[in-house]
């Protein structure tokens, strides 16, 4: 039996403004080495384990996602392109009914995971459970009390290397993450999950039987054309946006979690970034046409003007051909504020 | 009689790069409101006392100047095109040549000073002293400690409001500089002088008489063409290249000084071109396509894409097509050693 990936890539994010786009997003871009997080995300199950991946995005995508996965010989066996975004319950569920019976796993398109053979590991040890009946999620060990990400606490031993989740904890402040972190009992929820498509439109049903209904009435109504399909637009704008974890995930009791032990980020902002790259000697770190003159700890890439920087220690400098930020290494969350900004200027 | 201002525009000062470069020296930019600093140069001296301007400069640069003094009614009445820079002794020679009989307005393109009347008043005032036979500079009266600027010191008194140089002063240490700056005998050399064209050549030939032979050469063999003078290049490449400071007026004995009370700048930095602009309540000062969020003490200007800077403090970003700069304001004088390297580079 293969594994079918299913690579989410209908995410918009702008934590790596202005790199990262509504119009490009980041999964589309060479955030680490000459890979796109895409191609990256398809390499991970480039296998005979593993079935060629459907691919959830956006329709003004299509394109591109089918040029990126050309290139790295991993064509996608579906394209489902949305008109727009609905979060992660919805596209994984339009997956799910394209392949009930098939065993899915669900990966973002946009995270870096370092060592792809302990990833894959996991995942095939994990089949079993996903096979009878489980909602599998992978969980990431803690390195750090951070509080940007959710937790995952896990309860009784299941077959293999699967534990029963006891239960979902939301992005923890700080005192609560050190605990979280160093406890013995909590994952990072890295958001890749496995289970087989009739498992997941089960749950659903279930704990979003609003959403199933809309779901459902899209794919139905939807187009087929090649390798590509298209809900159909009037029925998906009547999804609930609502994400995997909220919709499902934090309500089924048939939800299992399987530690994954690799270095693994979701490159959530240009100082998460920063760490997955080579520096030099002063703790620098730059991609593309730069100069840097007695610079330390700081981040500089462009994929526009050449950029010179003198003097500065742990700043964020990133220029596309459209737009340049500037943002010290420890504000670069704050990205949000200015693109926030930016769009209500517009 | 009317006073002929020479303007020099030969100058291709990479100080404030990126924004001036060999290919577009900062005359030809807008740095302070709306005009270059070429126009206003020109219409300091657009008044009935004054001749249409010669301008000295190369001769990539004709129809900018031409195109840029058009804008402001300034054309000039003679355009001299050196194929390469020369200096100032050179480039004020072949303004010379052309109106020995005149009385000469030396001004560099590309310095500021807010009070045109003043200038003026200070301008007409000598004029008597430069018809007597003395090579007249203008001396600033020091406002701060500075460094970067040679001083005069002032000697007896001449006529009207000029006094005798006793001498000139290279750049002062900083302990010297506050004593310059404050003892009331001395004022920064602006560059701006005036005098006959004969009184100039006359020293010229004293003085630097190599230089002086050489630059009749390129003048005696140059081409006319309409108001455009082009000096002979092989006789020109044979000038030697050196200030008028150094080849006439440190070893001249008729060098007066006359006094002008103005808020003067060379804009020899970024961190000075700061000081001239409009700040706004954080003392930033934002040109262009630019978004401050939080910042402090900034310099940040666009001719390029957007610039988004966030949460930084007293930090200069420039960004053109071509290239970005980012540095502290108080380093923006090591500016120099990015040309430098990207010179070598290239």
């Amino acid at each position: 039996l293969q594994i079918l990936p299913v690579i989410l890539s209908g995410g918009a994010g702008t934590r790596l403004w202005p790199l990262s786009t509504q119009h490009q997003p980041k999964q589309f871009s060479s955030l680490v080495g000459t890979r796109t997080m895409l191609q990256m995300t398809a390499e991970r199950t480039l296998n005979s384990a593993f079935a060629g991946p459907f691919v959830v995005g956006n329709r003004g995508h299509a394109d591109l996602i089918e040029a990126q996965l050309g290139e790295v010989a991993a064509s996608p066996s579906l394209l489902i392109l949305e008109p727009f975004g609905r979060n992660t319950a919805a596209a994984i569920a339009l997956a799910a009914l394209h392949a009930p019976d098939e065993l899915l796993l669900i990966m973002p398109s946009d995270h870096v995971i370092e060592d792809a053979t302990a990833f894959m590991d996991a995942v095939i040890s994990a089949s079993p459970t996903a096979q009878n009946g489980w909602l599998v999620t992978f969980g990431v060990r803690p390195t750090r009390a951070e509080t940007g990400f959710g937790y995952i606490r896990k309860g009784e031993r299941l077959i293999g290397p699967a534990y029963k989740v006891d239960r979902f904890v939301e992005k923890p402040v700080a005192d609560v993450a050190k605990v979280l972190a160093s406890d013995g009992h909590h994952f990072w929820n890295g958001g890749i999950f496995l289970f087989r498509g009739r498992t997941y439109l089960k749950a659903l049903s279930e704990h979003a039987p609003e959403l199933h209904r809309a779901v459902l009435r899209a794919f139905e109504q939807g187009q087929q054309s090649g390798i590509r399909f298209s809900p159909d637009a009037e029925a998906f704008a009547a999804i609930p946006s609502i994400s995997v974890d909220y919709a499902v995930m934090e309500k089924a009791t048939n939800v299992a979690v399987v530690p994954l032990d690799v270095d693994w980020s979701d490159v959530g902002s240009w100082e998460a970034l920063h760490e997955l790259l080579d520096n030099d000697e002063r703790g620098n770190a730059s991609i593309g046409e730069t100069t840097l003159i007695d610079c330390r700890g700081s981040l500089v890439r462009s994929d526009g003007p050449m950029v010179v920087a003198i003097g500065v220690d742990d700043l964020v400098i990133v220029a596309t051909k459209e737009a340049i930020l500037v943002v010290p290494k420890a504000d670069s969350q704050r990205v949000k504020e200015a693109t926030e900004l930016l769009s209500k200027q517009n």
